[in-house]
């Protein structure tokens, strides 16, 4: 990648200047500012139809919250709850959605790395929850640390990644217990970007907010947003106690959630991809509203993880038309609530980087791209499902997304007349590659991306006949053979670590 | 492929109804009536620059045609002719292009699969023009006549190829003086979809033209068009005498031809996409309007071939950015003129049908889809800058080519009422797979790619552990397995073949 790239600045602290030094200075690519517009499929007579729709879900059908506060926080608020199950007046739920920020940002440990979300914005980060990896000799196994270590590294020098994203693959080697503290100093440690906090339990999240206040210091985190976290929805229509308990740690502690629904259409929704579109609307809007309950103006981002399932097979698929008209209906949406919003980009179903996993991830990251989606995990590494994280895929990935990222800044105008001069000077029948004008743009005019090899099929063979997978396996080991850790001050580094140490005298080693 | 389609009716005739009786049904889509919106990039102010731009091009630079006939139509239309550069004032030039029909049909010798194109329909042909193929064995070897047959029955067979297309690959073991008969022959014989015209040489356009004309009758040739043709301007800014020879032939028979510059940007065009846009912009507009000279309301369709070069190698590149923001300008620009217009689909420079490949081509086609083209070339099959056609990849890309058409019909609301008693029954934590909705509508409701393997890594591995290449080499082999010729009516088949016989014993075996 040649075209588009910020050098990462110099940060304060002595160990930053030796760092400084020595390091190798990685490309890092600010939040896409959005210039081209977003696309939309609904018109307004069809965008009033599913939000009335998702209105009267939550107000006839109701949504399950299984967790006793969150019921005495509904039934103080005014709406009507029955055992589990809450009715939302539309009133309430509105005035509740209205109280969560449009944008804010998320600071990470390097101040030049933070993001704002929201807006015309677009923030990428890779994969998420994967138990198995497919590894550097394209094995598929279980994840271990040492993987987890190798993701973070990877997601800290890919230029268009914002986000260090957090159990990009399950660390099987570390017992549940004390998985999170590791995933989350691992986030911490091998990168400087914003991170992920951990969701599987609410004295997990607990942990985590503790940790980065060791890291930004308590009263900064207490004013600002420095972790986002991801909670799903049970669809149809359940927000589960463990969800719910991760929820209220994270928006009392003002740190960003993203509150998602987890769609299978056809088998948790209904067979249809509007009326599904209805209820994860609802199931998402309850969730925000109820965040506000907890801490009125949370930072909230309105998720959704897509997938339709196969009638013929039951599995999940990806890519697939209807889940882009989704992807497009869900943007107008949010946009109506002025929410911050987050899809999934680069996913697919396939057990090997082969065609299928490129068709499925490009299908599904166009129509994110163009929904207007403010944060985009699964952006790098995603495979068969979820399932794996593949070290190809996501430099693979990460690659395509800068491609995303430079197509989003839209056209150029600035370039214009120069080019008609050269067109001039050039005249019928001539060539440009020897101009003056072509010197001097070539290197921004036409992005050029490494992992894709161009040259003639001779050349090809002569380079050994290796197809996308196996030059971007050599890129990954490349990269991580030069990566030089982001400084961070020692202090923190052993608070960290003392931290994790305290806490895992006390947890225990099973879930027994 | 289970979401859409329309069973082929019954043809007229003796040979029709035993073909009927014996014939395996082929699914088959009518054009794509798109209802989603078209994208756009450009504000209006940059589209009146580039169309400014392009203007100025053609008066002040000017554009050589490389044939005297066109310089003396040029000369007596008012236009400025010094050798072979035709300087084109704006208003001749518009008042020119205003005469070319904004859309128009092509006719099939299957009435169904008559083609309309322009508006908001969308047509899809396969690649052209490869001398190479990947064959069954994936191994890469020069095209033959055999392959060509297989590559036009396979988009016979493709429900979302609207078009035979033409040269899918070079026949190279036929005779290059004799080469389009047979070409053209093949095309008629092994589909009864509408098909493309021979460019290379202005004689072999008049032998198309002759045997369309024993295919329709001459009457119905005069009045209708049945073939879509294409020539390539050489830019920058040249129509040669080989591509003004065929555009002349086709234009005088009604025959409709695609207007295409043939564009590497950066190399034949300034280093700047916008840039690039105008010069093509001119070089297209000037084509259009030359046609109109040869027969006014000769149907055209505004062209364009991109790629962009890598500054480092030299080499054509797919799928990159600019070449989408490019793809979107143009789409603008031919809507402000009221024509059809051509794009490329499935484009990329992968030399395996690997996740290159697919990327590529996807990134290539959302844009394409998006920009408002109305015929699609490259839909399926192209290979290595198309220097190669794949049979793997044909059927890949047809696939998801199936997928962009199903998007292009825009969301349906008829299945949300329905979909709604669904929420109400179900309720929250509820299954949606047994209900009577499900049942009913999960046949239309999410489409189901059959190349995708959605499986289990498990059952995936039970499989054989294939690849998408590996698993569409067995759809296409079984696809042609079970082939079944169209009908086509005895004496036309003798009558076309006695034209070919006649003709290569008057035409000589080399080029010398």
């Amino acid at each position: 990648m040649t075209a588009t790239g910020a050098r990462e600045g110099r940060r304060g602290g002595r160990e930053a200047r030796r760092q400084a030094r020595t390091a190798v200075q990685i490309r890092a690519l600010p939040v896409l500012e959005r210039r081209v517009p977003v696309y939309e499929v609904l018109n307004p007579a069809g965008l009033e139809r599913i939000h009335e729709a998702s209105l009267q879900i939550l107000e006839q059908v109701g949504i399950d919250f299984r967790d006793a506060e969150a019921l005495e926080l509904w039934k103080e608020a005014g709406a009507e709850v029955e055992r589990w199950r809450v009715r939302i007046p539309r009133e309430l739920l509105m005035a509740l959605v209205a109280k969560a920020p449009a944008e804010f940002t998320v600071h990470a440990r390097n101040p030049e790395r933070s993001t704002v979300i929201g807006g015309d914005r677009v923030a990428f980060a890779p994969t998420y929850g994967s138990p198995f990896v497919y590894d550097f000799d394209n094995q598929r196994r279980y994840g271990t640390l040492a993987d987890l270590n190798d993701f973070h590294k990877l997601a800290y020098m890919s230029p268009a990644m914002h986000n260090t994203g957090s159990v990009v693959c399950e660390p099987v080697d570390v017992v549940v217990p004390k998985r999170h503290l590791h995933i989350t100093y691992s986030a911490i440690r091998h990168s400087d970007k914003p991170f992920m906090g951990p969701v599987t339990a609410p004295e997990r999240a607990e942990d985590a907010v503790e940790m980065v206040k060791i890291l930004f210091g308590e009263e900064f985190v207490e004013r600002n947003t420095v972790m986002i976290s991801l909670v799903n929805c049970n669809s149809p229509l359940v927000w589960d106690e463990t969800m719910l308990g991760a929820l209220k740690v994270y928006a009392r502690a003002n740190q960003a959630v993203i509150v998602a629904p987890f769609v299978l259409a056809g088998a948790n929704t209904p067979a249809s991809a509007m009326g599904a579109v209805a209820q994860l609307n609802a199931e998402a809007l309850a969730g925000i509203a109820f965040a506000q309950l907890c801490r009125p103006a949370a930072p909230m981002i309105y998720g959704h993880f897509l997938a339709a399932v196969s009638m013929r097979s039951g599995a999940p698929m990806a890519g697939t038309p209807e889940l882009a008209l989704m992807n497009y209906a869900i943007g107008q949406l949010v946009r109506k609530y002025r929410l911050p919003m987050r899809s999934s980009g680069m996913l697919c179903g396939a057990k090997t980087v082969d065609a299928q996993a490129a068709y499925e991830s490009v299908q599904t990251m166009w129509p994110v791209l163009l929904c207007g989606a403010n944060y985009v995990m699964h952006s790098a590494g995603w495979m068969e499902a979820g399932l794996a994280a593949s070290f190809a895929k996501f430099v693979l990935d990460a690659e395509q997304i800068e491609m995303f990222y430079k197509f989003g800044q839209g056209p150029q105008f600035d370039d214009l007349e120069d080019a008609l001069r050269a067109v001039r000077e050039v005249g019928p029948g001539g060539h440009y590659l020897g101009t003056e004008h072509t010197q001097s743009h070539f290197q921004t005019a036409f992005l050029i991306p490494e992992l894709a090899d161009n040259n003639s099929f001779e050349q090809w063979q002569l380079d050994g006949s290796r197809d996308a997978t196996a030059r971007a396996l050599e890129t990954a080991r490349r990269m991580l053979d030069t990566y030089e850790p982001p400084a961070l001050d020692p202090a923190v580094d052993e608070a960290l670590l003392g931290f994790i140490r305290e806490r895992e005298a006390v947890l225990p080693d099973s879930m027994d």
